[in-house]
């Protein structure tokens, strides 16, 4: 919040996605950006992404109990790497169920995490329903966890604003860029954490082509006059809820 | 802009308007707020409001010109107040026109401003085509007051962020609330810009109304932990173009 | 208007159309209807439709003058027919231009008129750019004739409201009905004036086909309880403007 | 209807909100204004709100069950200011589930009912999930009680018209007014309805100038020529379904 | 598909349907043009619109049991003169729920017929919830057969692409058509189909006037220039995935 | 057109744009495809980018007729290599003004051309007004050229397709993929055609990653089993109107 008193305690992010690799491609560079300003960063994976999107795994023919054990350990590694903490809910994927049971266990994660930022998928994804339902998890439960009626464990939350990061085809699930971040400083570290994801490796040139390309956009939209090194880095943020500011810039 | 380096001079502020009294009603508070600062703020009204926003006058029986004159004078104390400069185009009003010699002069304007933020109307009004005819020229001016072949005195500009203040029906001009400015600190500057404008009395009581409401909205989004005092005012902005950040908050 | 006073004169309806056929086909039962109820009807026709909607008669190698007579002559009749009374401006079609002089004409045609209900085009056509035009300059110039300021002849008007009626293609417009119109009571009239317009006969199904659709629309959306008859014909239209009324219905 | 016959019972008002105070904040201008014509009005709210819009009672400690009976207290004393009569259904809040058995319960409403007006909430609400819930079974359960072979007690209905009453961010939850309401003549009656809600008493003054703000609207919409009083209080209202009419106005 | 290489076996549509007479209404062109050219048609009923779609049959006071097999008879008659297979899911319809069994079913469909192209219902549809219910299970479903973890027998299938036929009010679920599909060589064939269905003899005319009406906007859109026949049918299409083609056309 | 019957002469492909340089960046891949089949493509340049798009060259130091005479000199070598004619407007850029003379000209354009396909830019761009001005006259001129009554030499013209080419930043522009255009077959000669273009270095890699990005994106919908090879390149494009066709796929 750029807006308002410094909180006495160190500011918190909180991650919800849907499966163990999606943090990394699509908000890495923010929860690498907040963890290097000392702030705490939680990230809460629904699934480990074990049917959908583990197709290699599945064609080796490995088992699915082996199959979660590999995502999960990648997971953690790149969660190290970018430096946050991560949980996992193992709830199944493809497709991930809305229930009043995960949306429950989601308002326990944040009367825990008292987040002033939420990162989630946007609401709409024609190639993975699971983001999605994610996502309608995770608003829900922050709207649930603000009510003192609301019968869970710990204090109540304020009102956090919501990023939706950017989906694999942006186009198609109505996602534009409301928000560029600048994520030059940390780039090298979400790389590093990208090649955590061995499963996924056609993946890296992917995501680290996007980085330029959404940096290229920054730049743009920054204007010549700010002097932005040649290699900037970005990732593009959309906003559900209106940002609260002191000052227009 | 929250990202980048401090620019060594003061920050500068560009509003383009429609009528002389626009820029008090829907941006009063990030005029005061930016001057307060001790930035500079240059309002630019493209016509005196003489034909479309000055019925009182003319059932009075009053003449053109003495119109213009009495809606100029109260726009130069409603700026003053603020602490801004203004420029009158004296385009004529009902209808504005968009036309080619008038974006050349805005061109001009932002040369000669530098602007670090831009301000205008949305494109969209079904109750005043004047609006977005202002609105319409300001954008396609920025745009071309960035390009080094365009023929117009003065240094090209940067690519400043750009706002769409509030309209007077906002449902109906697909106004919706990305941005609340807190204002509370400047709302009494704000009130004496709108007791200026004597032409438009019946608005004060609306806009008061307005500012009270938006600032209900902030605090509603920037949650209770906030501790954001029980009279809280803002105004609401719309950005056309990403937001550039180094941080999300 | 059902909110408000009876007016103590009889009731006045616009029509403002790009072509001379126009008001037929697509708002020809509204027409009639009010006609019907001792109303006052004016068409105002931008152009005759000469170049864009007379394939027919250049082909059979006419010029361009006796191109203009016939369809003036065939809307004269088909206005007759309705009850209406109609002006022509002859603006010349294909392109049809959006201009202040145009528009200008249209203020007076609203100040002399005083009209309680504004009938025009939708604001988008793929497929023919003369009706958003026509559209444009109806919505500016309804705003530009009720401002006191603005030198015009004649009173100043109220707010009608304003309907657009149903484009050609309404899918690719944008079109959605708003309103039903039950037209059954009038329309053997509404079919006589459209077979006024010889030189579109091979429209005549395929507006017959349309009415009876709208009326199987209408039926559907006002319950089988009114006891509607079996052969219920309709016209749909859109509204840009709220609807204000004393009663929800 | 202000189109067809009428019927020989009086009309029938049937609304349907999430939770015990909606219908007075949102839509108790219509309800006055309808009972005050004799008309029959029958308000089902889904839950009290206990969880979700009794923060003030939590707070002070109380229990589930008292803060229930409050919240029901309440509701039936605006209800009867109002002039209308109210069921509860106790489905529980924050979450309101959307559920085959509560639809089915609303469809033997609808059938009991048999309503020539439904007004419910829009089928959007980033800020309360329960507003969208309730919609959704309100239009599902209208659906279905048109429906011979659905298996409720009571006759099928026909097909009334929706209203979808303003929420509390209207641009936030796409609301557009659609239809703006003259409640003028019942506005005291909505108020003192308002006043019976003692545990929400920071919203009155919120909704009379909400009241106040839809009345300068409609006055703006409905022109000057109708010579509406200075003092015009309105509230506005979406149509999911089109207008059937016998007349454009 | 237009493109890549001719598959050694027939090609494969998959329709999957709400109810029993949905595929002959909005998509019988379709399916019998694949059927004359020897590919393979697969119809999945998911109810056989025993409760929504058979009014005639409950006003006649027949039971459940008997409508379901006049409606399973009609469907497959219907079916037989298009040229294609028909399975029937009985899920029972208004409401039909969307389920995880369900959809389950269905990726067992799709994984038996290997669908080259699916066609189902649009997602929106205010006038009943069946439709979107089974096109939100066919869109899932198909994404689920996708994945080599997914557990279900068979095949994993390709990313067959999608149209959306026409609903019965295009307008008022936000259809637009996309694509038009030249039906004029099978009309007969969709008239008989048409014809089998005499639960619903109403719609024969409406159907016809429809195929009619599309058929028009379809030489509109094709131009003059190629010379289609003056009588000829088409239906409509709309894309939720985008057009893959080796050429522009 | 795959519907209808094949032309006795080859086909003719239409490419109408703002600036020297767009025709490469964005439809180098439909070009050089259409040549390559034997087909006849017309460029019609509006503008050289003479201002907008040559910052370069005035940062140089360059004058305008020679800045001109270097984008002139390299789009027609970029043409070359793609197997395209191009001919230059020289109306002016930044701004490309839309007037009925320029459109005119392109009228005779088109009617010259006969063109069975019609590409140009998306109708909306915040980031450069020449290129939706290039667009408003390329639809409305073909429109135009369509009506017999016209006056301008040649025949008139069918109704060919349009498509509209990507623009710089998609999401920002409403563009969403709705055709991807397989261009693996001539990504050498787009490649080559990309490096006539000196002016513009700093584009090459950016439109080669995007190539290659909108060619998984093939691939991801165009499925698995089609046995695509690794490296396929794409092109996407948007239709205005409904695509005419014989078959779905």
């Amino acid at each position: 919040m750029t807006h308002g008193k410094v909180p006495a305690t160190p500011r918190s992010t909180l991650v919800i996605t849907a499966h163990a690799g999606d943090f990394v491609w699509r908000a890495g560079g923010a929860i690498a950006l907040a963890a290097s300003r000392g702030e705490k960063v939680t990230i809460a994976c629904l699934t480990f992404g074990e049917r959908g999107e583990s197709a290699k795994a599945w064609r080796e023919g490995r088992q699915l109990a082996e199959i979660k054990a590999i995502r999960r350990e990648e997971a953690e590694r790149a969660a190290a790497a970018l430096g946050a903490g991560i949980v996992f809910f193992d709830a199944g994927d493809y497709p991930l169920p809305v229930t009043p049971e995960l949306t429950d266990r989601l308002v326990t994660v944040y009367r825990e995490a008292q987040p002033d930022v939420v990162l989630t998928h946007p609401l709409t994804d024609p190639y993975n329903g699971d983001h999605p339902a994610a996502a309608r998890m995770a608003l829900d439960a922050r709207v649930l966890a603000q009510a003192v009626g609301y019968p869970a464990e710990g204090e109540i939350i304020g009102a956090p604003p919501v990023f939706f990061f950017e989906p694999h085809q942006p186009e198609m699930c109505g996602f534009v860029p409301e928000v560029l971040l600048d994520i030059t400083e940390v780039w090298e570290t979400k790389r590093k954490a990208m090649e955590c994801l061995g499963a996924q490796q056609h993946l890296w040139e992917y995501y680290t082509d996007l980085g330029k390309r959404r940096g290229v956009q920054l730049k743009r939209n920054a204007g010549p006059n700010l002097g932005l090194p040649h290699a900037t880095w970005a990732e593009a943020y959309m906003r559900p809820y209106p940002q609260v500011t002191g000052e227009l810039a």
